[in-house]
This record gives C-alpha cells, structure tokens and sequence, in this order.
C-alpha cells in the first residue's frame, strides 16, 4: 500500500507543516499501516488504534525530542514509534533485532523513557520534569497514562507526589474504558461517571428540585450553571490530588486534541488531561471486539477474522484454567484471583464457572497478593494467577503478609521462563530465584500437562503447609492425554526420569522436555547421561543432588530461569559441603536482559535449546 | 503504678460492662501504662498515644476476635495490645520471647492480620471481608489506616478494589496530619483541606459573591447549606472511590467515636470514618515534639527529656548523610531521595544543605525507584536511600525501571542485616540476594565506615555504570577516625585482610568485624585462618575465590544477609566447574524469620556472632 502522506514523515519535524486536514489523512494512513503491518506480524493492536490522533498531536505541538513523552506500558504507543523514524522497522515489530513491542530508550531519542509493566509514567514523568527544572531547562514532559494502568498503586503514588510538588508536568489519561479484558475498579467506576456527567446531572437536579417556584429558577440559571462549572472542575479526584482538570475531550479528534494542548501545553504546575478514546479505532473488527483485538494475533483484513491453526495443543493457561474449576467443584475454600489478566491466564474459565468466587482486581499485583493473603487468614484457599514478571511487583507482599504469616496461598506463576515476542520486560527470567530465599515457601515447576495438573491437585492438600508456588510457561502443552483422575506427588520429590552414567541433568520444568530432546540425540551417538527431573525448587531433594554427585562426574543443571539465583545456585549449594568432585555446570538465562524474539530464538540465545543442551552433555561426556 | 480500671482488663469482653465515664478513666490510665513501659522500655509511642480512644472504641463496639480489626502498620495497636490479654506481657515489648512490636496473628487471636510495612490494611482487609461473606458469616471486619501510610500504592489499590465490589468494610482513617517525619504528598494536603473544610469554605464564599442582592441571599440559604452537606460528603476523593464518607469526628473524644462506630457499624458496603488524632496525645513532650516522640528511646517521664549516651559513636546513618552532603556540594548532579525515612536514614543532613535537591516522597517505595530512574535519565546522579526490608517494594522497578535501562541510580541501602528490637518484618536479610541476579547492577557493602564514605564516593565515579547499591546496617560505626579524603574503591575487587591457612573465611559488610574478632581469638589459641573483606557481591572477585579455594581446605562464607541467595551462593558458583577440593561452608542468616530481640541475640540465633564463628573456624581448622 501506498501513503501519500506517511510516507514522507520520517522524524516529526515532518509533520509540524501540515494543516488539520492534512493531519486526519495522516492519521488515516497510519491507521491502515498498523493494520496491515499487525494482520501479518501480530501485537498490540487495540491500544494504538485509539490514540493515533494523541501520538500526533503530541508531536505535532511538543517539540519532541527536547520535549518528552512518557507512554505508559507501551501498548499505545505504535503511532508515536512510527512517525518517529520508525515506519519501517516497524514492520519488523516484536521480532528480534527488529523494534522493541514497547518505547525503549536504547532504541530511539524519542523514547524517553521505557515501558512494559503498568503505571509506571507519572513518577518516570516527574523525574525527567524534575531533572529538567534543576538544571534550568524549558523541557515540557508529558505522561500518557491509560485507565487500566490507573488501578496500579504505583500511577497514584506518582499522582500524590505530583500534585504536592508543583512541578510543570502534564498527564494524558487516555480513558477507552478497558484494559485487556473489562476494567475494573472503583476509579473505572469514577471515569465512566464523570465521562457521563451523570454526577454533575444528579447535583443539578437536587438543586433544581429543592427550588421549586419557576421565577426563582430564572434567577439562578446562571448562578447554578457557573457553580456547576465550578464543582465540576474542583472536584474531580485529580484536583483532590494537587492537578489542574481538563477534560473530557474526544480523543479522537486531532483538532479538538490539538487546540487543548497548545491551550494548557504552557500552564504552569501539574496538570491532567482527560481524554476518551476508543480502543480500536477505525477498524470495525477491533472496536467491536475489543478484548480479542488487543493483540489479536495473524488476522485477515478484510473480514477481522483471526487466523488460527487447526487442532491446536492445548496451553498451560488451558490446564490451569480446566484444572481449577475442577478443583473448585469439590472444595468451596477455593477462590481465584488475577489482576487484569483473567482471559490471558485462563482464569476466565473460573470466571463463568465460579463469579462468586472469582476476583479481577485489575492491574494491582500489590493488592493481588495481600487481598490473597487475607482471603487466607480466615478460611479460604486463593489461587493468585500472576505472570512471573508482574509478580515482582508483589515481592514484598509475599514475603510480609503471605510467607511471615505462613499463610497459604497458592501462586499459579504464568509466563514463566522465557516469552518471545515482549522481550525484556516480560521475562518469566526470575521468580525461581527471589522465591527461593523466603522461608515457608515451597516453590515447585511440572515437566507437563499431566504433571502440572497433579501439582494443583496435591498443592491443595494439607502437606502442603503455607505458601506455594507453581511455574509453568506461555504456550502449547506436550500434546499428552490427561488422565481424569489427579495424582498426589509427594513434596520435595525427584524423579529420575533416565538412569545413565558419567553425566545427570538436572533440569526443572518444562525446560525438561528439551533434556529429553538432547538425550534422546545423545544416545544416538552411544553417550548415556541421567536425567532427573527436581519438580521442587524448595524444598530441594538433596538426596537427589547428592546421588547425582556421587554417581556422576557432572552435573549440568538446565532451568528457564535466571542461571543465577535458582537451580544452579542450589545445586552448588547443596554440594558445597562436601569435595564430591563432581563438577557443575549450570545451562539458564545468562546474566543479561534478553530481549524479543521468537521463544525458539531466545532459548538459542541463553543457550537452553535442544541443541546447547546436547552440546554441554557431549563436552562433558 | 496501680490503675483502678486497667488492672482488671484482660479481654475485651472486661469493657463492655464500663460508662462513657469509665472508659475515659481507662484511656487515661492505658496512656500513662503506656508512658510508663516506654520510659524504659523503648517502643513506638507517639502513634499509639493517639489512638488510645480508637482502640478502646473499636474493641466495645464491636465483637472481637470474631469481627476484626486490621491494623496498618502497628505503630497505632499498643492500646489494642494491652486490652487484650497482652497487659503484662506488654513490658517486655519489642523483647526476645516477649511481644512483637507489631500485630502479629501467632501471637494473639485478637491480631486479626499481622502487619509492620505500611498500607497493606484494606487490601487485607477486604480480603477478611470477603472470606467472611463467602463463608455466610456476619464478621464485621474494620481496617485502621494513619494517614502516612495512605501515600502507599497499595493503600490505593485496595481502596480501589474495596470501594468497587460493595464487600462490608470498615475503613478508619487515623489522621494525625504526620507520618514519622512531615507528611508530605497531595492526599495529605487534600485531608487537611477537608479537616479545615477550606475547600467548602471557598465554594460558600464563591456562591455568595455571585448572588449580591441581600433578599435572594434569605432564600437562597436553606438549599445552599443542603448543597453545601451535600456536596461535602459526595465530592470526596474517598466517595469518589465508592466509600460513603462519615467525618471528621474527633478521635481522640471516646464518647463521640463510640457514638459514630454504634451508628455505622451495621451499614452495608464500603464506608470510610474519618477522624482526626493527635500524635502523642495526653502526653506533652510528645505532643509537641512528635517525629521524636515517634519512637523516642527511653526517656524522663517528668521532664520527657530523652536519656542518651554521651560520646556515643557516630552510626552509618551519619556517614551517609554527612558523606552525600559532601558529594553534592561538588557535583550539582546529585540528589536524594527517601521514601519517608528522612531522619531515619538521615537525609535530613542533604534536606537541610540542599532542600531544592532533596525530596522525601512518602511512603512510596516503587514511586522512589522509578521517579529516581526518571532523573537519572536526564542528567541527575540520584541516591535512593531505602531500608533493605522497605525496598522490597521496589523490586520490580529496580529490575524493570533502572537495571533494564541501565541508568545509574546509587540504592543506599539503610538497615540492611539484622535490625533488633522491629524484628522478622523489618529485617534486611534479603537485599543481598535480591539484586544478585538482576543484570548491570553492581552490589557493594563495606565493613567500616572509611569503606563506607569511599564506597558512596567511587559510586559517583563514572567507572561505576549502571545502578550501583551500596548495603549498611543499622547502628553504630566502628568508632575510627574518618580521614577528610575519599579514596577510590575498584570496582570488583576484594582485600586480603589476612593471610593464613587451611581455612579462609570470606565475609561482606560490617559483619567482617565480628570475623576480625572471631580470628583475633583463634589466634590466642594458635590458630591462624585467611581472611578476605570481599566488599562486592556483584561483580564478585572471582579471582579471589579462587585463590581462597586453591590455598585453603576450607571457606567459611559470612554475610548478614539471607545464607541462600548472597554470598554464600556466589562463592559456591565459582567454584562449582572446578573439582577444587575445598568445602564452602555459608554462615548467616537461616532459613527462617527472625523475631524480635537485641542484634547480639540476634546474631546469636544465626550463628553470625563472634562465638559462633570462631566455632566454625575451630570446626574446619
């Protein structure tokens, strides 16, 4: 497809010569470049849909990139990396050594901060806006917050500074009314209220009621109507916390968008511009289906049918969604709870089985585990569905209200290891490592779907005391028949999958399946290693490690983790007392951020692939 | 001291029978019980003296333990300690064996949720409430949260959730206007204005003007005072968050808080009392000097002077401060920031020399980290300075917000190790093994204060890229002389602090002294150990290792830190690809949560003071 005007924007300097109607063709254009690019090479559609207009109007009256924008996770954000310099690396979006899914400082000047996890822009906004006043400078700094990212704790914590200090700092709330699946929360509660005026209506008509006679009603019209305007403004949650309120404008509307900022872009101290927008935007398929159309995957232009393989494996997700609803049909302690994650981690099957029992608590990983933690004390048995790399947000909270407490409080850890196409900020690379310090914990890991289903049965028995933690990764299962009945497995037990000699792997989780692949290879070429599959993290089974040592003269430990901090580290550990002479080497995420690509790609890149695996064996060998 | 009423208090169900009268007899005499144990017996006053009434009121009007009550934090709950069966027990406060500083659900069946980091009661809480509600029970459950602590996200996020869902809960907001040191933040402006009804007070005045003529102001006054209740109670933050809003109410007047607590209690939904407390109330030298009087040591109960050791050495707490204040007056670059411990950690010095460059944000630890990462993506050089245990709140944005972005922000980490009389929540036991595995960050930790002040020095040198964290504990230096210049510190690499044999005891931080102890008393006994000072966890001195390794049978790990995960780990690793021969054994802090007591019997318990460690070098040598 051609571009009339697009594809003469290679820097927003470009843009600063067009006229409103010129901007709209823009808009249009980018429009049906980010759908043409995401129907073959998928992400995160939805979100960028509704806020082309904002990504250029911002550049178009900022002076970018001395001026900063601050996109709040990133999913809004195509637009803005497409008239930046940026048209048509995109096209190489979520693919490695291609574009970042997310703003990245490294990648452009225009990034001015990084994203990835929620809420984070108000406070990264007041540093840079900050930095800026100390050292003199004129820089405006802008904050685009969406409405699904203001349920994080960490968005009002910046808001309370924010308003507090006085600093110039303008936030975009970027109200569409969604996150992924539907908003929740009181202050999505709030948003959709004053987005309707439906508050400012009811006081008018109380007042107007309380009046009565029809002469006086004259006389107060425009005492009533300017006192209106008045609480309207002055009353907002935003002005409660220190900012100027603007609002609501039609955030789709790049005129309107760009007469408000050149409007307020100079007006001094901490100011909040409300916008709504529609996620989705002009493409009819995304706006009527908005949760599927978040990041829809390949789909088919014309029709906005996704296109999906046929007889697909189950997923992990599916195995953990399935699996708790059986549970929960026999044990009504069972609750589940995700913050904002309820269709990509398949609790949504709990959801329509169990509503009651089933809590979204929106994008607040924080309250996640502490509300778990309470549901806890007094009688009910939570399953948190938390991804990996969120759950680093509720760090303190596991150890403070969960673990202390020694409160049970089973963690069904999602995207686990490595993630592909999000790259970096979405790494499961480390909740086998900052778990495996906190007492009380047991952290366990299946090799499969069969494994893995026996894992949710038996966390919910009473051996297992206080807390307890289950990884498993994104994506397709095994392919495995599931037995109907569930298996207890026994805490802190090994399995020795493969009786070999000279060389044990010891592997946990599904990383597990690639051990096997690289054996099977091995015993091709006549080398023998064992196998053994920990399943436990903590407690360790040192009777393992220790028959490992002393049967064997390595031990290469395999984990889709952090090679520091986990497996390998307790390994080590756990040898360390005696000289077995038994040696360690340790396969896992090496040292370093790893950033988007395919999962077969990155597995290559820490070296965990089939291929790295039947490599370490054969130089040990 | 003898109390009429008190002494026959040791259930809740022993007030139920007293008057209004009585009740204010026995608040008085909780106080002076109160003032009596913490005259000697340090603990955390100021906070309890203010919520003596609240306390008294929730336990008579409610049925506890059935319903519950959550206390944020702790600091509030000693009157809910003492009238519930913990009077006696109440002296040996913050005591080995005695009680926990904090609510603490193992220790009393009235401690309904334990508690000692901030902002985690209405998550908790509605956690109860909902357990509640799903179990068909009829447990009213009350959160009681101080204003300081409202500036943590998590606080919001379970607003948030609470105030969407319609569960029955109780939300007390304990308003003393101060948190440990000023509060600071817009919602604390925002509860003051709403305390001094300003803000109504403006609209009134504005309404007024607007009208002139003298008769319509006659008829006008009746709907605008309807108006005025009206938008009062439905224009709050907190009624905008779904709460029904009942307040201000004096919380320190026993009858006018039962009288409120008897006509809510039973309401249905979310509802949020508002009362406004004096911090230190009924006791004059606290009244009027609360930060002290926070936590105020032993002191004269006459003249409330505090009882202090004379010629006490300086503590790291004062080399941090004097040092950065140092650093900053020659290089603009630097800022500090604290979340709310400005004269715990000391930063009160930089505050004091350079308040433009200084910025408490409150109790807001993520916020700290990511608006420290927003500065030192545009030029600043930040020291974030956090308690080890508090910035576990900060975990993901460390990862996600500075080490991903490689930005150099300097973590002073305050309260790192053992803590004492706080105990298992405050300990800093997990810092060194939490940041061990996120990539590009450099963990340091010195073993005196010269090291100290050189430490923080080289941070700002431009070889140290990259977030760089530097760990001390609380208390008392070494007593040495502190020469006037800094000396650069390499980075990565440690000191032979002594050359021996057959077993080498690698230690970081100032637990190295008590290693200097250990072997100075070995020697007596003609045995003669190496002794490494390893000063970096990350990068580790590899090289040292292995020397360690190669001339010695035996390592003896130290850190006061976690035993898993830190140095420990680290040095087991290095060894772990080479059949070396030489053991590793790992002292410090077990796999367990310390309680309350003294650091040295702290110390004790894990095996990290000096008699225990000359014992493991006895053991090996």
């Amino acid at each position: 497809m051609e571009f009339a005007i697009l594809d003469k924007i290679n820097s927003p300097a470009d843009i600063k010569s067009l006229d409103i109607r010129q901007l709209e063709t823009l808009c249009e254009e980018i429009r049906a470049y980010m759908i043409e690019c995401c129907a073959t090479n998928p992400g995160h559609l939805g979100a960028s849909l509704g806020s082309v207009e904002l990504a250029v109007a911002l550049h178009y009256v900022l002076d970018t990139p001395e001026d900063k924008i601050v996109w709040d996770v990133g999913h809004q954000a195509y637009a803005h990396k497409i008239i930046t310099g940026r048209r048509e690396l995109f096209k190489l979006n979520r693919k490695k050594d291609g574009l970042s899914g997310f703003p990245k400082m490294s990648e452009s000047p225009y990034d001015s901060f990084g994203a990835g996890h929620a809420s984070t822009s108000v406070s990264a906004a007041l540093g840079l806006a900050t930095a800026a006043r100390l050292q003199g400078k004129s820089t405006k700094v802008v904050a685009v917050l969406g409405d699904g990212a203001f349920s994080g704790g960490l968005a009002y914590e910046g808001m309370n500074n924010a308003g507090a200090c006085g600093t110039d700092l303008l936030v975009v709330l970027n109200d569409n009314q969604i996150a992924i699946d539907k908003n929740v929360g009181a202050m999505h509660n709030y948003l959709l209220r004053l987005s309707t005026s439906a508050t400012y209506n009811r006081v008018k008509n109380k007042v107007w009621n309380a009046l009565g006679a029809n002469w006086l009603r004259r006389h107060l019209q425009k005492v009533v109507k300017g006192a209106k305007n008045y609480f309207f403004k002055h009353s907002t949650i935003f002005s409660g916390l220190g900012f100027r309120y603007f609002g609501i404008i039609d955030g789709n509307n790049i005129s309107e968008l760009v007469e408000k900022l050149r409007r307020i872009k100079d007006l001094k101290g901490p100011k909040l511009l409300h916008i709504s927008t529609v996620k989705g935007k002009g493409y009819k398929p995304a706006e009527e289906n908005q949760s599927v159309f978040h990041a829809p995957g390949k789909f088919d232009i014309e029709t906005g049918e996704r296109i999906r393989t046929e007889g697909a494996p189950l997923k992990y997700q599916n195995i953990f969604g399935q699996t708790i609803v059986k549970l929960a049909e026999k044990d009504s302690r069972i609750v589940g709870i995700t913050p904002a994650m309820l269709s990509g981690g398949q609790l949504s099957d709990m959801m329509k089985a169990f509503p009651e029992r089933t809590f979204d608590v929106g994008i607040a990983e924080e309250h996640a585990v502490t509300f778990s933690a309470g549901l806890a004390a007094d009688g009910m048995l939570p399953f948190c569905n938390v991804y990996s790399s969120f759950l680093q947000r509720g760090f303190d909270q596991i150890i403070h209200d969960v673990a202390l407490q020694e409160l049970k409080v089973i963690f069904t850890i999602d995207r686990a290891g490595l993630v592909g196409e999000d790259g970096a900020t979405h790494q499961g690379a480390y909740d086998l490592a900052y778990l495996r310090f906190i007492p009380n914990i047991i952290e366990m890991a299946p090799i499969d779907e069969i494994e893995m289903q026996d894992m949710l049965y038996s966390a919910t028995l009473d051996e297992y005391k206080g807390p307890v933690t289950i990884r498993y990764p994104r994506g397709n299962c095994q392919g495995l028949a599931l037995p109907e009945e569930f298996q207890r497995i026994e805490p802190g037990k090994a399995v020795r999958l493969k009786k070999g000699s000279r060389v044990a792997v010891l592997s946990i989780g599904t990383i597990g399946n690639k051990v096997k692949e690289a054996i099977a290879e091995a015993e091709k070429e006549g080398i023998n290693p064992s196998h053994y599959n920990m399943r436990f993290l903590r407690p360790l089974d040192k009777e393992a490690v220790l028959e490992a040592a002393s049967e064997h003269d390595h031990i290469i430990t395999v984990e889709d983790g952090s090679v520091i901090g986990g497996l390998y580290s307790a390994v080590c550990e756990a040898l360390s007392d005696k000289a077995s002479g038994c040696t360690v080497t340790g396969l896992g995420i090496p040292d370093k951020f790893i950033e988007q690509g395919t999962v077969p790609q990155q597995l290559q890149e820490c070296g965990i692939d089939t291929e790295s695996i039947l490599k370490a064996i054969k130089y040990f060998f």
